[in-house]
């Protein structure tokens, strides 16, 4: 006989094609596209609860979304069957396609991939060199102009903590009961004319908050904003106050952490 | 007074979202869309004279066209201020356009792109990696299985010099006089399991030709093709006898050259 069971997925996907990760009508979404393909190959129809509804163009390295179905097959042969269903042939037979599932693991049944998620990881690319790339214009955030990386890892240290993050956070999210959120580490790497990456993880985050982060990490490093200023920004919880929002394509979800030891 | 110039572009671009190089009626191409983009900005029509017509999917690092024009700006104010139009800003206020003008150079009025071009320089990429990357899917020919790099290092110097390529031509392709071409060089770096780049330079190319001369490696790096069997593929002036076309977006247009000390 065969048993329901809860499924966590892990999954990587291109964001430049799609509307974002939520299921919508008439738009090309990381959801639905998901859903009809798990529904086809299912033969039921799948519902998924994902953790993170990401925006339009960002992409994901580790996103995590869970499903309850009885399927009939092997929890471990999960990915390779979707990933066949999946892989995107209408652009010919080599064609690699811009979802990923890169594993399934059976959960207990009452888990629940959003209520459950203690942390996430994203990764925030930025290329700053002159030159300017047409290939990675839909991976990464190009800024021509030097940036002073030292800067702008010294303002990244002052967010690490609990704070309340409201001048972090664009209008147009959901309610919420706080703005109060904990990034538990922050780091910016790279090189003034390189390649530079900003990696935050925390409990939880705002809508469009390391997209803002980054935006004024950005105006730091061009000297627009003063490191001095990076408490006052967060006292103030004003928006306005605050940097740009940086582009959606520069942004990774990286990773979906539900137990705590998992944290980094 | 204003006076008519003959202007060579040279042009890098992202093939993934066109149809290819050459106009057509109701889809997205990079003529058109360049075409369209200097029309406007320079408030007459421009019709564009192209050394390739790449295929859908085809990009470009340095390709080539032509356009005779009263301009009214100095021609090296040209990529800056194309560029500027072609930015792409229906993405956001940072984006990056597909299309990017690299260089503008004065030519002889009697100059004419295609008819004057003396050869060409194709790379190809290919991912001979065990993981899929969802993010590289459109600019690299994702090959998993090991290659055997050194046999198609040495499969690839029987193709240099001149020969009929006949076996190397998918149908379709305009009508030629000829399918004799000369290879000037042609080199296959990277290792396996890695990054692997075929770049092949040559006075002429027929249809599909460095897909299919690709294709017909990867088959040898397979042992599916054995490497002594080149000569004997050149020989047959049959398509049947070469290996598959691999896919068009792991193919770069690299240089085009107007100069026989050009070419390398």
């Amino acid at each position: 006989m065969c048993m329901e069971k809860n499924i966590l997925l892990t999954i990587a996907y291109d964001g430049a094609d799609f509307s974002g990760w939520q299921r919508q009508p008439d738009k090309p979404t990381v959801q639905g596209h998901l859903e009809s393909t798990l529904s086809s190959l299912f033969k039921k129809e799948i519902i998924l609860n994902g953790t993170s509804r990401t925006d339009a163009g960002v992409h994901a390295l580790g996103a995590r979304a869970s499903f309850k179905a009885e399927l009939g097959l092997p929890t471990e042969k999960i990915p390779m069957v979707v990933n066949n269903a999946l892989c995107g042939r209408e652009k010919g037979p080599f064609a690699i396609a811009p979802i990923r599932i890169l594993d399934a693991a059976e959960m207990p049944m009452d888990f629940h991939a959003r209520f459950d998620c203690k942390g996430k990881k994203y990764i925030y690319k930025i290329s700053n060199t002159k030159e300017v790339d047409v290939f990675s214009r839909n991976y990464v955030y190009h800024v021509d102009r030097p940036l002073d990386v030292e800067a702008m890892k010294q303002c990244a240290m002052i967010l690490k903590g609990t704070h309340d993050f409201k001048s972090f956070e664009s209008s147009g999210g959901n309610p919420r009961e706080t703005t109060v959120r904990t990034i538990f580490d922050i780091e910016v790497t790279g090189t003034t004319g390189g390649q530079i990456e900003i990696s935050v993880s925390g409990d939880g985050f705002l809508y469009n908050m390391v997209r803002i982060i980054t935006g004024t990490l950005v105006d730091m490093g061009h000297g627009k904003i003063a490191p001095e200023d990076m408490m006052n920004i967060i006292k103030a919880e004003d928006r306005t106050k605050a940097g740009h929002t940086a582009p959606p394509y520069g942004l990774y979800l990286a990773e979906v952490y539900y137990d705590d030891f998992e944290r980094r």
